[in-house]
């Protein structure tokens, strides 16, 4: 097998601690909360940043070094970069990854031409899967990339369009089924508009919600039994993102009857670009049972677009482990890292530099939620703060069986209510405590 | 009748129109689309910006010079100023208003004392619109400004507050029945949080649902026919609104089964602080047939909070007038001006400036919209756009009965699309055309 | 020679006013303020977008429709784009145009290979201008696209990449001059940085600065007698960019000594991505004597990034007419239409489409703002607005002969000062009876 | 004394370690870089803030309890202030404060009373200060809450306005030298304007010029040593701020012939409404020999406006005492915490929260960058970054005797430069380690 990556196996905590390549604090087998870090955390790499991009921008080239790939749309190409890419999972360590049917084999201008090429690939990948012990956390089709899709996909006003990016889901979905992925994910970069002038809102999102319908059936006529995951985003690469925030995808899918056979896929830098932190839209899924995964990644709150960061800011990493861990951890889900590297660092070493402190980051973030979890302070505070509605008036307010006129009357009753402080600042502080 | 305001009536479109205090397109009987423009604009006075807006910020004091009120908390003051703002509604030719219970009649600090406080001035109110012929377009509770619901009002972490505000929604219902309003709003203020190490969401929600059916049993008891509104705004002044966009406010009302006694007040300036033009959340609105009503106003965008200017950009409404034109008009709902001077605009004369620009810009926008949908192009362009599903296939994947596979065959078949073009730019000169 | 758009001549004013494409507002020889509105305008086509702009985003492929580039990085190509381009600037009706070094040619990756195509394609640039009466307005090198200028060009860390820039730039002013180009610009895309981590901030701009003071001698020993422009943005491509607005080029350009050789190139996209109206940079710009031209297009408020749109907007092109009317016309300078096409316009007729409204909305802006100099009542509101600084005190502030103390005198004698109103409702009301 | 805070003296690191209310890192005396960490720091606490502050927003009233105010206006009042402030001061172990004129005395509406009011604070401040061994960081003028200044004060329009503005500073100046404040600083709050329309931008900043000239000369009359500060700002309270950012203030300092008199005064949540990190501003002022003093907050870049909020992000403290720590520690200036507690934390024992969360957050912020320092790898790794600079070549462009024809031999001889990554990620990994 080639051996495009210089990297030694990275190693954990221990004499290495000192080089730059090594783990500090992320652990795999070590337990929290009584499972391994491995288990929570269910690392996955994208094969989109890892071994497609280029690191270009709109105002430039890309600058990545590829020694292994060639360049080219051929189906060697394709099957090489897969080797490459098994490698770096494992000197890398992370147990899970995710495609877009794109990525994975070349897009060939002809639908019959690309399927046999992805076939061939996922030939491949089915072998390597099973020799390394790695799993699919989850495949997708792009949508987005091809000219074909520059008005829409399953929001086309094209109708040939709309029926190509249902031949792609279709074969995409099979793919994934045929890795034995434990879900398929739905990004809409094209699922939204421009202008208003030239576009039926209703009508798109009434193509949208019978397309969603259709790879329904089609999942389970071929029995796939993962979940569908949707991936809120706002407005890049359409100014105006149909699945623009979690709260946005909820009511989509409560509208066309969707929500048993949908869970959301949460990304950090998405959730800002929509003005929420991560932790807001995390929690708006998790309070609706419909949290399945996380894009880990991180933005940069002063600009407005993807910056695609990884993960390295501890209170973030932190806030959503204590969701992930208040929700009794991921099933299908996992943390994939939706993140590259900036354009500036282009060897192949950042790679590695990018994904072991992202996962250091998580790691960090995991132990200090399950020390927060264990210390067990903040959670008195919030159930203390809400304890008047545990009284009897306040379960009859919970169970639906008060009026405002029987509230009127303890209104009138108790006089001017008396405050409690919110304590924000104590709870920062006790924040930095556990850092 | 105290005189306050020296400005004389306004004047239409003639000799005076070059008067800077003339309308020169607002005709409130001239017919457009075989309506009067009057009944087509709605217009509606905000009391809180007419009459007590005081014109402070963050950064300073109030400047408005407001000669008729003597700063006071007093009933007397209160009842002064009903015979102010008649006197504006008059002068400048305004049918419709809206009010909170704390802009008409003190907070007092009591609530048996405010309530009779409320009620001598809603005895007024009923006396000056029988006078004056008009009608309140909607009333709603102020949840927002007195220290009491600085933590929230229906999701209050205290169950006092709680009851405070059910007390004050219950009031505020009643005498909005009793003025024979037309609807009632619900904006969410401090229905949110600002930061998530103290709040509990899902417990706060569930008491706003609560709360919201509550109201819904109180106004079918009374019998208030009017609809419930509800007003989205992100960010401002809770840092995390819960009603942050409309399709957020959908998903919450349909999450609580709350769709059917609900409609969505719309404002400019909250739809683009939450990112989305204003066209966009009427749009998402109007699609759910759930647009009930608008505040009409303009943001800065470059700004990040709440300016409230007056509208005056004549392309945002004639993009207001489209969409409600295209659904047909208001049933209940009108352009309510939740806008205020700039605070350097301090004497009572900006307030006709304002007013007047507002209306002239509703004005021109509603003429304008008018002949674009009279010269039909722009309408041709978009039912063109979406043409392919007319077809046989179309019309198989609009009624629910396609599959992947057969769209896959028809993708595979027919070769790669071939994209018309979307036109924007040229659509965007049609608009100047118009304008 | 070639013919490859198929669209007429476009019309002006007349029978086919209501083609899509036909001026509706530009009359080249048409007289406003005693000058034509060509020498007002003096629009200007960007070689970039109107010829390399493929329409690609960072989410998707190029979608333009080229019939007449074959693709490839040869002369044979580069050359013929020329004809191609003139042939636009003949049908479309602009006399002046701007290029980066490798939009006219191709980047070879070996730099005397690289001078020599562009040797070539000057030469018969300078051919075709001369036939077809066209003037370069200004020429640029390109120093952010190459994976080279990843790291900055005249501020990289590598000597080797800044002597690169050095000697792009040497030649690309050599082709200006070549070209009679009435200026030279120098846009720093890549100037900046990403982090501050890896970043000596105080060493890149002082390299900066030297590197500005080798063109102004290189311009001398040549001759080139035409000024240098600095075209301030912020945020994109470098998350900080030195050249953030345009008071920090003002700072940059005073600290460097660079005042006298330099003037601005404002963009109304770049100004606003700064937090500024495009107005605001343009009046900073010419306060200081420094406003030198304009990149005309619009941006999105609602989004973060450089959406470079065709500029249609009236109430923003009066605006910027007003500026340019008010500091007695362009000199060297010209409306540039740094503006794309929407990804999804993607046919050629579209560039005219788009070419012609932005034209349309100038035209109709310079009409505007003269329309609103002979009114004359803006003006003087404001004159009358500063009037008490004319006054034998207020002369002797202006002056700076006046003192603390002097003034406290007055203060104290004169009591609390009366404020007339600002008035800016009327005053934008004002600006709608002239649109 | 009055004891009106029921909180004890906070302890340092020991026994009370669990104590919410303890420091955990702040330790005055301990030494870090040879220094105490009480001189590196020089906490200051603004008057405004700690004693003025209700916790109001433009939506709601203040909720901040304040059992020694009574809420007048009266100089008894203000005096009894002055107690409570010291006893705060004393109990946080705060060593500096800053002041603006107005909070610490009435505005009285009659310039004569309120100087006297503000002579009557000001004897009792000195009386305080050298009982408990306080000194004042830097006084200021409020020139924009009274509606005086709704138009500007040294922009103002009125020349009325101007002299009172002008009788302000002159008082203020006067009583921070009467208490040997260390400096003085000018935040333009209403220095801008809220439209073009009814401004004159270039007459309002020869105002300003002519301002500041004038305080120069006052300064250097009576003797007064410390440095002046300018404190930029966008946005907020005027739409157009004229000190945006630091660069903007550079150029203003520059343009007026004011840089020696003149220091910047950097805030964080300023710096970020600018689109900024606060260590650009830091290091755009620092590089200019221009850092005079720090504002020591945290802004919400999720949303638009000046939160304030206290300091506690261990990333941002440690930047900020990177770029203090790299230019030599303070001499005047300090960090002064002009940030206020959520509205939800009412309760005196939030000022303790706030405020020990603030010095903690920075104590760890000065041992992080003191270590980080010490380590020395990222020093290294930036000058290796630029060191082809050190070669000759690279020394004939720093000295300014290069060439572009020279360069252009030399990129003509090298070839395609060979960029080294820029590993913003291993170095974004190594800050991690630190913390």
């Amino acid at each position: 097998m080639s051996d495009y990556f210089t990297v030694p196996k990275i190693s954990f905590e221990g004499p290495d601690s000192k080089n730059p390549l090594a783990f500090k604090h992320y652990n795999p087998d070590e337990l929290v909360e009584g499972k391994s870090m491995r288990d929570h955390l269910r690392f996955a790499a994208p094969y989109w940043h890892v071994m497609r991009n280029v690191l270009g921008d709109p105002f430039g080239a890309g600058t990545a070094l590829m020694p292994w790939d060639d360049g080219s749309d051929s189906v060697e190409n394709a099957l090489r970069r897969v080797d490459v890419f098994f490698e770096f999972l494992d000197k890398i360590g992370i147990d899970y990854y995710c495609w877009h049917d794109r990525d994975i084999a070349p897009e060939l201008n002809d639908l019959a031409k690309s399927n046999a090429a992805l076939e061939a690939v996922v030939a491949k990948l089915k072998e390597k899967q099973a020799e390394h012990n790695k799993k699919l956390l989850w495949g997708t089709a792009c949508l987005f990339a091809h000219p074909r899709f520059a008005q829409g996909a399953a929001t086309s006003p094209d109708l040939n369009v709309y029926a190509y990016a249902a031949a792609q889901v279709r074969k995409a979905i099979e793919c994934t089924n045929e890795l034995d992925g434990l879900g398929y994910t739905f990004w809409g970069g094209r699922e939204g508009y421009s202008s208003l002038l030239n576009t039926d809102m209703k009508r798109e999102l009434d193509h949208l919600g019978a397309f969603l319908h259709m790879a329904v059936d089609y999942k389970k006529k071929i029995g796939f039994e993962g979940p569908f995951y949707i991936e809120p985003k706002p407005r890049e690469p359409s100014t105006h993102q149909y699945d623009s925030d979690a709260a946005t995808c909820l009511n989509f899918l409560r509208e066309y009857g969707l929500m048993e056979h949908f869970r959301l896929n949460i990304e950090t830098n998405h959730a800002e670009l929509a003005g929420h932190t991560v932790e807001h839209d995390l929690t708006v899924s998790a309070n609706a049972g419909m949290l399945g995964s996380i894009d880990a990644n991180r933005g940069d709150q002063l600009i407005g677009w993807d910056t695609d960061q990884f993960p390295t800011n501890i209170y973030q990493t932190t806030q959503v482990m204590l969701v992930v861990l208040g929700m009794g951890g991921f099933t299908t889900g996992g943390l994939n890292f939706d993140a590259k590297r900036r354009r500036e660092s282009h060897h192949p070493d950042d790679l590695f530099h990018a994904h072991i402190g992202g996962m250091d980051a998580f790691a960090r973030g995991l132990k200090i939620a399950a020390a927060i979890r264990a210390d067990g302070r903040m959670a008195e505070f919030v159930q203390q703060r809400y304890s008047s509605f545990d009284s009897e008036a306040g379960q009859k307010v919970e169970s639906g069986k008060m009026t405002l006129e029987e509230l009127e009357k303890i209104a009138l009753a108790n006089g001017e209510p008396q405050l409690a402080s919110g304590r924000q600042e104590m709870l920062e502080n006790l924040i930095n405590t556990f850092l």
